[in-house]
C-alpha cells in the first residue's frame, strides 16, 4: 500500500522498531524517561540520521532539539514538524516517536525526490512532554510557547529527587539558542500522532483530521457529611458522605452523556473517610474533569456542575466544597493548515475524518502561538501510555505521507 | 434524681471517673488495648472494688475475669452481669466500662440493703471485646459461647505482634476455669452498655430495653470495565467502573431505606483503580453492609441486592464479582427477660423504648447459649469509639437502677 506514497512506509517502520531498541522494556514498550541517558541516546541516534541527511542541529536553551534542512529562501520562517522521543515509565514505542521520526521520513523523502521547499524545514524534538519524570508534562513547548517560566521548569525536582536544570546541563541540552517563540517565529507546525483513543479504530476510519483540542476544567470536590457506626444508626438519621458522592459520580456522568457527543466527563479519584466496612463515611474527596471542544458549552457544562452538585449536597444533608482545580481553554487549530491535512488525505486517496484531540499535546501550546494543525492515526484498542501501545506499519506508511503532503504544500 | 434509685449515681460515677484515668487520653478518651498492662491495670482496680466487697474471683482459660457474689442457693446456676473494660486505641470512657462497673455497683448497692439472692450473682469482664489489638472483636465471649475455638484464639497473632496465648500467660490471665458455657452454666445475662447510636437521643428516651441484635450479611464486591485515556474516549464506548459503582452504592443506600425502620445498609469502603484524575477508572472494589433484626426480611434484602446489583453491572458493561463475606444472623434476646427489663424501668419511673442493637456485643454471642437482655442508656450525639464519647451521670445512673431491678427479680 504504501508504494503509492511519496514517503517510504518501510523505511519509516525500520526506524521506529531501531529508535524502539533504547530503552527496550521486557513487554514490548519502551522507557525512556526525559533528560535520562535513554532518552539522550534516542536523540543521538536520531541526530545521526539527521546528520546523514545533511541537516543541521540546535538545543535551544530548554533543551528543545531543532533538526534543520534549509530552504531555497532561508529568510522565510521555518515550517516545523515534531513531538516528542521521551516516553512513560512502561510506556509504548509510538506516543511522541511516531510524529518525530515521521517527520524524519518527510526530510528524507523529500530529498529522495530531490525536492528543495522554499521555507526552510525544521523538526523539533520538544523536552520533556510525557511529564511522567518531571511534572507537568509538555514543558519543553510549554517553555518555547511562553506558558511556562524557564527558570521555574529548571528549577522543578523530578520523582527521584534530580533537578532538571542539573539534568540540562549534564545532557548539554543548554544550547544558545533562545526557547521562545518571539525570538525564533515559525510559519506553521504540523504533529502527526497516534490517537490514544478509540474513535478511529471504532469508526474504521484510518486518518484523522484534529480540528483542535477540547478545553479541560478540573475540579476537587469534597462531601462531608457525620461518620458513624454503621450498625446502630437509622438511614433516616444519616449524613452519608459516600451516597451523595455516588450521585455526583452519576451526575458528572450525565453531563458528559447529555453534553453532545464531543463531551467528555470524568470522575477519576475517589477517596472516603474513614474507610472502614461498618462506618458510615463522613468524608469523601473526589475529583471531576470535563472537556468539551467548544469554551461556551464547556462554560455551560460547568454551570450545571456547579448548581446541580449543590443541589444533590443540599438534600443529602451534605456540606460540599467544590474547587476548580486547573481550566484549560479549548484550543482551535489554524483552519487553513487544517484544511491542508484534510486535501492531502484526499489527494493521497485516505479516507479521513475531523476529530477532536482530547489529549493534551505539544502541538496545543504551539498552537497559541503559532498556525497549527495535527494529523492522527488509530492505535490499537485505543491503548496507550502502556507497553501494549499498537500501531501497524500501514497505519505509521498513510500518516507520514499525510505529512509530507501539508508540509511541502506549505513550505513550497 | 438518682437518690430515688436503689442504687447510688454517685457512686457509680466516681467509679467510672476513677478508671477512666487509667490509659486516659490527652483529649478526654481512654486506651486500654486487649491484654496490655494498662488493661490489666484496669482490672487490678475492679479487683481491688470486688475484694472490699466480699465476692471471690477466678479468671478462665481465655482470660475471662469472673467476680462471684454468693447466692443463699449456690448451687444454683449464676445470674450474671458483665461487659468488657477493653478500649479501642483512643476510645471513649464508657463503652464498656459502665456495664461493668453498674454490675459493680449492683453488688455494692445489694450489700447496702442487705440483701442475700437465691441464685449467686457473677460479673464478667470478658477478653478483649474490642478486637482493635487483635482482631476479631468479642473473643472471650466467643470462645466462652462455643463460637471461637481457643487454640485459635490464643494463636492469633496481634497488629503489635504479639501472640494473644502469650500475652494471656504474661498476665496470669489462664485460670483453671474452663471458658465453656456447658461446663459453667448460667442462669441469665444481663448488660447494660451505651447505645453507640443516636436513637434514644433523637427520640428523647432516657432508656431503651433491648429486643435483639440485627442480622448481619457483609459482602465484597469487585467491578470491572475497562481503564482509558479521560480525554480521547467518548462517552459511548466508556465502560467505567466507578459509574456502575455509584449505582450500587445508591442501590445499597435505597435497600437500607426502603427495607423497613429497622434495616440498615452502608458502604463503608470504595477504592478506585487506577485512581487517576484524568483516567477512567476500570476496577473498583467496594464493601456492602446489611442489617436487619428478621433474618426472612435480610434474606429478602440480600436477594434484593444480588438481583439489582447484577443488573446494574450489565446495564453498564461491567463484571461484578459479588462475595458474601460475613453472616451473622440475627439474636432475639429472651422475652422473659426483655420484660423484665421493661418492667423494673417501668417500676422505676423511668421512660424506656424498645430498641433493636445494630452494633456486636458479647451479650450477642452470650444470648446463643443463656437467657439474655441488654439495656441501653443513651451517648451523645450517638458518638462512639471516639475520645469523645460522653454521657450524663443520670443516664448511667438510670441504666445501674435497671439492671438492678432485673438482677434482683431474676435472682431472688
Amino acid at each position: 500500500m504504501s508504494t503509492a506514497y511519496p514517503t517510504d512506509g518501510e523505511r519509516l517502520w525500520a526506524s521506529l522498531m531501531e529508535m524502539a531498541r533504547i530503552g527496550a522494556t521486557a513487554n514490548g514498550g519502551s522507557c525512556r524517561l526525559a533528560l535520562t541517558d535513554l532518552d539522550r541516546d534516542g536523540r543521538a541516534l536520531l541526530a545521526g540520521w539527521a546528520r546523514d541527511a545533511g541537516c543541521t542541529m540546535t538545543t535551544d536553551a530548554i533543551g528543545n532539539l531543532w533538526i534543520r534542512r534549509p530552504g531555497s529562501d532561508d529568510t522565510l520562517p521555518p515550517v516545523v514538524m515534531g513531538s516528542h522521543l521521551d516516553t512513560q515509565p512502561n510506556g509504548g514505542r509510538f506516543d511522541g516517536v511516531l510524529g518525530v521520526l515521521a517527520g524524519m521520513e518527510v526530510l528524507r523523502a523529500l530529498d529522495d525526490h530531490g525536492i528543495t521547499t522554499r521555507h526552510p524545514l525544521e523538526l523539533v524534538v520538544w523536552m520533556n512532554e510525557e511529564g511522567a519524570r518531571f511534572s507537568p508534562p509538555m514543558m519543553g513547548s510549554g517553555v518555547w510557547s511562553g506558558a511556562f517560566d524557564a527558570e521555574a521548569v529548571r528549577a522543578t525536582v523530578g520523582q527521584d529527587g534530580a533537578r532538571l536544570g542539573d539534568e540540562l546541563d549534564r545532557q548539554c541540552w543548554n544550547g544558545d539558542t533562545p526557547a521562545d517563540h518571539e525570538q525564533t517565529p515559525k510559519a506553521a507546525y504540523f504533529e502527526l500522532h497516534i490517537e490514544q483513543g478509540p474513535v478511529l479504530e471504532d469508526t474504521g476510519c484510518p486518518l484523522g483530521v484534529v480540528t483542535g483540542a477540547q478545553g479541560q476544567r478540573w475540579y476537587e470536590l469534597t462531601l462531608t457529611g457525620q461518620s458513624a457506626h454503621a450498625g446502630p444508626t437509622p438511614m433516616r438519621l444519616r449524613r452519608d458522605a459516600l451516597v451523595g458522592a455516588a450521585r455526583i459520580v452519576e451526575l458528572v456522568h450525565r453531563i458528559g452523556l447529555e453534553g453532545g457527543e464531543d463531551a467528555c466527563s470524568t470522575v477519576g479519584i475517589l477517596d472516603v473517610s474513614p474507610h472502614s466496612r461498618n462506618v458510615i463515611p463522613g468524608e469523601v474527596f473526589l475529583t471531576a474533569d470535563l472537556r468539551h471542544p467548544d469554551d461556551a458549552t464547556l462554560d455551560a457544562l460547568d454551570r450545571r456542575l456547579r448548581d446541580e452538585a449543590a443541589t444533590v449536597a443540599r438534600d443529602a444533608g451534605l456540606e460540599l466544597n467544590l474547587r476548580e482545580f486547573w481550566h484549560f481553554p479549548a484550543t482551535p487549530f489554524d483552519p487553513a493548515l487544517v484544511d491542508r491535512v484534510r486535501n492531502s488525505a484526499e489527494g493521497l486517496g485516505i479516507p479521513a475524518m475531523d476529530i477532536v484531540s482530547g489529549a493534551g499535546h505539544d502541538a496545543v501550546y504551539v498552537a497559541k502561538v503559532c498556525p497549527t494543525a495535527m494529523i492522527f492515526v488509530p492505535c490499537e484498542g485505543g491503548i496507550s501510555h502502556n507497553e501494549a501501545e499498537n500501531i501497524t506499519p500501514d497505519d505509521a506508511a498513510r500518516g507520514a505521507a499525510v505529512l509530507y503532503e501539508a508540509v511541502r504544500e506549505t513550505a513550497i
